[in-house]
């Protein structure tokens, strides 16, 4: 299902190419984010335009909201939402356990917590979990995991990992029962998180265990959450080591343009983050800057900030070598009068551009690589 | 440079063919509202795919944000927006007396006000308006008007119809002055605004007197706004005897469809509201009844109001018969869960759902009215 095109002999960096059911990513690949089943702002079309391979959808969020039962009507998350492409489900660890307040009990058997929307009790088991993800017709489906903030509390982080793991297990039986009639070509990837916050012993017991069950891809949970990056960096240093080679491999919820290619250095295959669409509606822009030429100099790109008074009466496109729809047809002036006076359309026309902006950067990653010059 | 193309044998209606500067105009129309210079959560190219012909921009709010300046050296609102097609710019008429409250002072000259944006002091005269209209490069200019609320108040009335046709004269020196040299295909087209309320006497002066000062076109204010609406067809009845018949008509935010069609039978052939756009954001839906096909039947469309529970599990189309992007591709279950959850792409797939049924409500009226069935 995963099969490396190029691996670059410059670092642990690779091409690859991922199938699923519903068609090849290539890899490295940002995933733009549709939490609630739509990427914010934008159409399927708009993504498709823009080079969206695969989008991320959360499990936590469309089991509150609109729950399971309509999407199972509606033929599943795809045909609900209106995308033919690939779909990666989270499981809603992190949701879940980000909202630590309404968490009623946790054990091995799985999490009991109130339902942020209408207070309703949810009980979630690991086989639950890949349950709903089947129903949503995902094409890679996320274990249950317990993500901690992060802390230097070194006995919880402990305990997070060995109940990750033992979810990651209870996981992958419920994944083999659920998909044992159905052929490899139609069955969804089953990704594992590792876990063990800042601690090495404990990042390598979590990868020893989750290959001894054996996972179609791994994800790298509870990084980018406010450790120290050159610790990020560290930590990925030694993960590339363990971590299966053929298999692809996930850094979640990162990140800034620079640590992606970071990571990707460091052997990543996958990536998502809220930043360009979340930065593109407060009016923080990603621009290239086509003085930097290597990905390996961190000023390859810059930010405009464009609800500076400095762009009120700028003629000029957000980046004039950009090809985008906003970059097209619309001057800085213009964009920045619609985000001042609260027109919608500023949301629109400004995630455009940062989505963009990452999934060029990924594109000129993968050629980086078949080149070997990352 | 308004024609009349067909006139109904069955009562005032029209259809006419009205040429401006960016284009023709087929009528009667309905133009959709680009307060700021954006019809609310639209692309310029959505609008186009609906038929738009004309947007209607507003000179008040786009004096405060982002300014004439900006906008003139943008080389005109067209070029602004990124919209090529003919603009009607309201004077602000309407929105400095919606906020009467900042009025500092108001006499023949002009008007003094505070903006509501930042405090700051704003005197606009009749011929200043003009002068803004031409520097926005609108296709049709509005005059400055004295826009009273409904009220019982003869008095009150009969002074703002008084100042209006006052500013109105001044108007169309301005007017005659800065265009004097501008060939008549690149002129644009001014159009007064008749007022008087409620008082046949007062409206009937108003027009004599705007006629004798001679316009491109008229429009009718201070209708519509909370007066009783069997006085509305009443008011529309006497003016539609009394304009000139061979100058466009247009009624100043109206409204509901079926307002639409009785005004276009008393002859009127341009309107805006805020009506589809507004209410597509709060979930309220237009649909045309399909067991009723004439437009005299008040009941030829109805409402969906949803944000109702019972469209939670519709797997329907807003409405099987519209050839709309919203309806082609999405359910009532999904656009409820968009909206239900505040997602913005809601409100641009509601908004182009009900711009595409009130400019196909058009599209009938000119057919109704070609077949002399209105």
């Amino acid at each position: 299902m995963f099969r490396i095109i190029k691996q670059s002999k410059k670092s642990l960096a690779r091409c690859g190419e991922l199938t699923t059911p519903h068609g090849k990513i290539n890899t490295p690949f940002f995933m733009p984010i549709a939490t609630r089943g739509a990427v914010k702002n934008l159409t399927p079309e708009e993504l498709n335009d823009l080079g969206a391979q695969i989008i991320l959808s959360n499990t936590y969020h469309l089991l509150l909201r609109p729950g399971t039962k309509i999407i199972k009507r509606a033929g599943g998350l795809h045909q609900f939402i209106h995308w033919d492409k690939p779909i990666l489900t989270d499981s809603g660890g992190y949701q879940i356990f980000s909202l630590r307040k309404n968490i009623l009990q946790i054990n091995q058997q799985g999490v009991k917590f109130r339902s942020e929307v209408d207070g309703q009790l949810i009980s979630l088991t690991p086989s639950k979990v890949i349950k709903i993800q089947q129903i949503l017709k995902s094409d890679i489906i996320m274990v249950l995991d317990d993500c901690l903030p992060h802390l230097n509390n070194k006995k919880k982080i402990d305990l997070a990992e060995q109940l990750t793991t033992h979810w990651a297990k209870k996981s992958k039986q419920a994944y083999t029962k659920l998909f044992k009639t159905v052929k490899n070509k139609q069955r969804p990837l089953l990704f594992a998180i590792v876990q063990g916050g800042i601690y090495t012993d404990l990042r390598q017991r979590s990868i020893s265990n989750l290959k001894k069950i054996g996972f179609d891809g791994y994800a790298i949970g509870g990084l980018t959450i406010g450790e120290p990056i050159a610790k990020t960096y560290q930590i990925l240093d030694i993960l590339s080591q363990q971590l299966p080679v053929n298999h692809p491999r996930y850094l979640m919820g990162a990140g800034q343009p620079e640590q992606i290619v970071q990571a990707v250095k460091r052997g990543i295959d996958l990536f998502d983050c809220v930043i360009p669409t979340r930065n593109a509606r407060h009016g923080l822009l990603y621009v290239f800057n086509h003085r930097v030429q290597s990905l390996q100099n961190d000023n390859f790109y810059q930010k405009i900030h464009l609800t500076n008074n400095k762009h009120k009466d700028d003629r000029r496109p957000i980046d004039s070598n950009c090809s985008c729809y906003t970059c097209q047809h619309y001057s800085r002036a213009y964009l920045r009068h619609l985000l001042m006076t609260k027109e919608n359309l500023a949301l629109r026309l400004l995630t455009i551009h940062n989505l963009s902006f990452y999934l060029n950067l990924m594109a000129k990653i993968r050629q980086s690589i078949a080149k070997d010059k990352l």
